[in-house]
């Protein structure tokens, strides 16, 4: 999470700069820079640790003149937030400048292959290795630049937005592919930028960039291809937006928004840490896997039931008991607590107070601790040993949607690691679940295609008026229902209760009737055969059924009222997909009953009281 | 539990004991026993292990002629079912028999000081002291044997229903605590039985005895005093139930009378385990203390709850790891087991399919195996290596209320016991504990008080049309809310959930407005403050707080629209106290609503199916 922003035109770039970054510092504000490339041909970069106020207030004492510039707030994923690990980054010569969000995966052979050539690496990062690419291809013709960049993009493997200007030319050249990018056209001036908010006070003409597209900005106009040099047809649209719904992304809510965040998020919590050639995992982090022999989750809401997931994914691939505790009720209970426990604590905010409160009573009993956090510098991850950061990019709906999707990733790969380390999880094995992995931002991509989420509001405008409504799982996906319930039950105030689908019959079955819908997780798994029956127990009593089931599940089908398809998925990763269609239901449930569902009443986004 | 039939008058009073003792033997069926004496002054003794057709055969082949007699089904609780410690006990001369339920607790030192007084024992019961005793205390004149008895009755402790005849005088001397007992009044004869089926088809004249009376039957009359001697008038009572409703012992339903059983419940799961002198536990079962490092408790449905209150103790007390599973989902999610892994089981009937296939589950990992159960002999008492009978006797009501309570109480008891057993627990903490839970049966008594029934009616009819509840509890009581929550689930079908109430504002405060009744477990504890905090929540938005507070609390009164007060109980057995409110309250809400209570709609007593 970066933000980006580019300018050529008439106006002095540093202003566009600064002010766009402004808007865009909710995405990192590790460290900051811009570069400007001065009427002479020569570029000059300014960059900063900390805050875009250290920036701003240097370029408002000592101004960097010119009409060409790009610029950048970061949040550190390789190399500490510091001065030299900050963007843009130069060439040897000076010549070529770039930013670079995201993260290149072969990042380490490419490094050592530059070396090896004779390139000197001056910063951390994994971003430098594309200006050493760029400078190698770039034979100096013009338009060379765009041709360099194409060509040094064919030999990097990763996430990434890229924008580039040379001292030679008065361009610039951009690509993308996950990282979002949006180009603003402007009268005799072009603008780019990571979102929308940045470019609003200057032109409403907007074009989004797909994935996979290059793009070359000019004064007066721009150039869109695909990686293969192909030209691209993308339209510019008038963006009618306020400010507020800029916020938003043109989406009707912050929920929506993130919602369909979720690829870009879900890529952000896996990127540069999965190695599929060794079935390794990279968590960066200074844990010993074999420092403990229990292991205790500590979270509270969403994030206690992506913790259920991790209790399962830990205890099936490390083979390292687990227990599980509600934040609130472990501060409270004199927990069983030793220098062999690790304490895992799982928090959006990173400033839950229970969860603070737990994480204190764990180090009090000697736990080495691991925070699994959103926010970046938040009071947790002060006071843990190692953080796992997931990356899911700023969460303003209260109801939290991309950060459970990422903690749940965060916990995948962190079983991964432990499975690896402590000699639990073959290699084998290993791979096929780091491949799965990797398809998760594509399956949730899928599972958002529109006939997908159109199906999804159909089922929830015919069930808004229930009163209560019982989700079922089995397995994995046990915390996917309880997770669904919770959802329903935040944002549109319906009783919604899940239940683990074997345990209805021993008291919640009497709760069904003719008028309760019940939504059963009934993906592909080795359970499925299971669930099916605690279907028809529901069946047989005029329940309503709402089946999850996976693409291609006719058979299934027969046994359900309404069925919801979502893509195949490997059992291991699928609480992820699943859990898509779970927000999709209660945000169009609680739409349709008129509510507001960045806002439900009650509640708070962060709990920082008990 | 064990049944016990009385008869002196004008019929063979073989034919009276063999057709009442078959209607209480549900009460038990280890073996059987009746002592009948003939005219000539002399006693026949005759008992069978097994089940009652084995001794009513053999009586059928060679009768017994007498008109004076008394019978037993036995449950055995100390010693062996065998025909040796079957009842009737005969003293050593063969005058004097005694048949004895419940249990004698000072029994070790009474029986060596009559040992070291010359008496010979037969039996490895606890109830042949009582023999000895009275033997001892016997003049040989007529009256004399009501007057041994009570002599006897005064040096012992513990529990009894207690019936007793001499071969030199016709009469029936009877006395009990603790476990019941009924007279029926004829014409020139007289029966005593536990339970008033046995008694319907000879009369409907029925004395309900009290704790601490003893009777003396003749042919023509009873005469009723105190264990003092004191004469106490009992009225007698002409009894119209017809057959189904004397099972319900005038009750409207089983689950109401079993709920008012679990003062004898307790008793009899508590009773001969507690050793208040030494602060010790006896549970009579082989599990070694030191076998294992870890607890994996294992049950559904209510059981789960209260293998939720045995968490919370066993870690408290004991300090071993424990992990609770839903049977359902531990079976399939390959558990962590090893040989140093204790698995506790939990079920009333002990044919709980989801339970028994867990149980298989972690017998082929290693684990050392144990049961917490009600119904003996049942399928997985078969299958552990030890088994906790929490002898509460049968439960016909499909929703679970003295299992319940019982079952926590002995999660209590095994608390107890691993804390001492493992050096966690000090004598003097152990004492304390002890004290409470011998208070148990007391209070539970004290909360079924008829003016605080009548205030949980009153309450539970105020809020019967409300569509969903919300139950908060706090630690050891949390378990008490999702106990409280699926009771009234169960029986009302209003869609009751429960939280622990730290968690309420982490989502589930979403549902509260003005029509939502929201039950909170306030009682005394150590986190008393942090509950009323989360009530204050409610309030704010306006949910009805229904408080559960101790007896006394008047402050915290006004902060509920409504309060149940309940008996101070030490907070760690509070769980059993508080159940009882809960309990009631669903009760009410269902009765209130028309719903048949002992048959809820889609729900089975045992679930015998996965």
């Amino acid at each position: 999470m970066c933000g980006i922003v580019g300018y050529i035109g008439g106006r002095q770039a540093q202003d566009v700069l600064i002010s766009g970054l402004a808007k865009l510092e909710y995405r990192g504000y590790d460290s900051a820079g811009v570069a400007i490339r001065e009427q002479g041909g020569v570029i000059d970069v300014r960059k900063k640790a900390g805050k875009l106020v250290n920036l701003a207030s240097e370029l408002q004492a000592t101004p960097l003149p010119g009409t060409l510039g790009i610029g950048h707030t970061r949040w550190a994923t390789h190399g500490l937030p510091n001065d030299t690990n900050a963007h843009p980054h130069a060439s040897e010569d000076g010549r070529i400048v770039i930013i670079h969000n995201g993260i290149i995966e072969n990042y380490l052979p490419l490094k050592a292959e530059l070396i090896a050539r004779g390139h000197e690496f001056r910063s951390e990062t994994d971003s430098e290795v594309l200006v050493h690419l760029i400078e190698e291809k770039y034979a100096g013709t013009p338009g060379d630049l765009y041709e360099a960049v194409r060509l040094a993009l064919g030999e990097v493997r990763g996430a990434y937005g890229i924008v580039v200007t040379h001292a030679d030319h008065r361009e610039i050249v951009a690509a993308r592919t996950v990282s979002p990018m949006v180009m603003g056209v402007g009268e005799g001036e072009m603008f780019l930028a990571s979102d929308v908010p940045a470019l609003l006070p200057y032109t409403r003409e907007m074009v989004f960039l797909h994935d996979g597209d290059m793009v070359v900005l000019h004064d007066d106009g721009f150039r869109v291809t695909d990686l293969a040099g192909n030209a691209v047809q993308r339209q510019i649209e008038h963006i009618d937006w306020d400010a507020e719904a800029a916020e938003k992304g043109g989406y009707d809510s912050y929920m929506l928004k993130e919602i369909y965040e979720q690829p870009t998020a879900l890529t952000n919590t896996l990127i540069g840490r999965l190695h599929d050639d060794t079935g390794e995992v990279n968590l960066d982090i200074g844990l010993d896997p074999a420092s403990f022999k229990r292991i205790s989750i500590i979270a509270c809401g969403t994030a206690y039931y992506a913790g259920m997931v991790g209790e399962y994914l830990i205890e099936q691939l490390a083979r390292i008991p687990v227990d599980i505790d509600v934040a609130s009720e472990y501060r409270y209970r004199d927990p069983l607590v030793s220098e062999q426990t690790l304490a895992i604590v799982v928090s959006q905010s990173g400033e839950t107070i229970d969860t603070l409160e737990a994480l204190r009573e764990a180090k009090k009993g000697g736990a080495r601790t691991l925070g699994i956090i959103n926010a970046k510098g938040s009071s947790i991850t002060r006071e843990v040993d190692d953080t796992l950061y997931i990356h899911a990019g700023p969460e303003i709906g209260v109801a939290s949607t991309k950060a459970y999707t990422s903690m749940v990733s965060a916990m995948l790969l962190l079983a991964l690691w432990l499975g690896r380390a402590r000699g639990t999880l073959g290699g084998e094995q290993a791979r096929e679940l780091l491949h799965a992995a990797r398809e998760l931002p594509r399956l949730v991509e899928a599972a958002l295609a529109p006939e997908r989420v159109a199906r999804i509001q159909e089922i929830a405008e015919k069930y808004a008026h229930a009163s209560d409504y019982l989700f079922l799982g089995r397995g994995v996906n046990s915390p996917t229902a309880y997770e669904g319930a919770l959802k329903l039950k935040e944002i549109s105030y319906i009783h919604a209760e899940a239940y683990p689908a074997g345990e209805m019959k021993h008291g919640p079955i009497a709760l069904i009737d003719e008028d309760l819908p019940v939504v059963v997780v009934a993906t592909e798994s080795r359970l499925l055969e299971k669930t099916i029956s605690n279907v028809q127990e529901v069946r047989a009593r005029k329940g309503k059924v709402i089946a999850l089931l996976s693409d291609g599940d006719t058979e299934n089908a027969q046994h359900a009222d309404d069925v919801i398809y979502v893509p195949r998925a490997h059992e291991m990763v699928s609480p992820v997909v699943n859990a898509v269609a779970m927000q999709l239901l209660a945000y169009f449930t609680a739409t349709a009953l008129g509510k507001d569902v960045d806002k439900p009443r009650n509640l708070a986004k962060s709990v920082t009281v008990e």
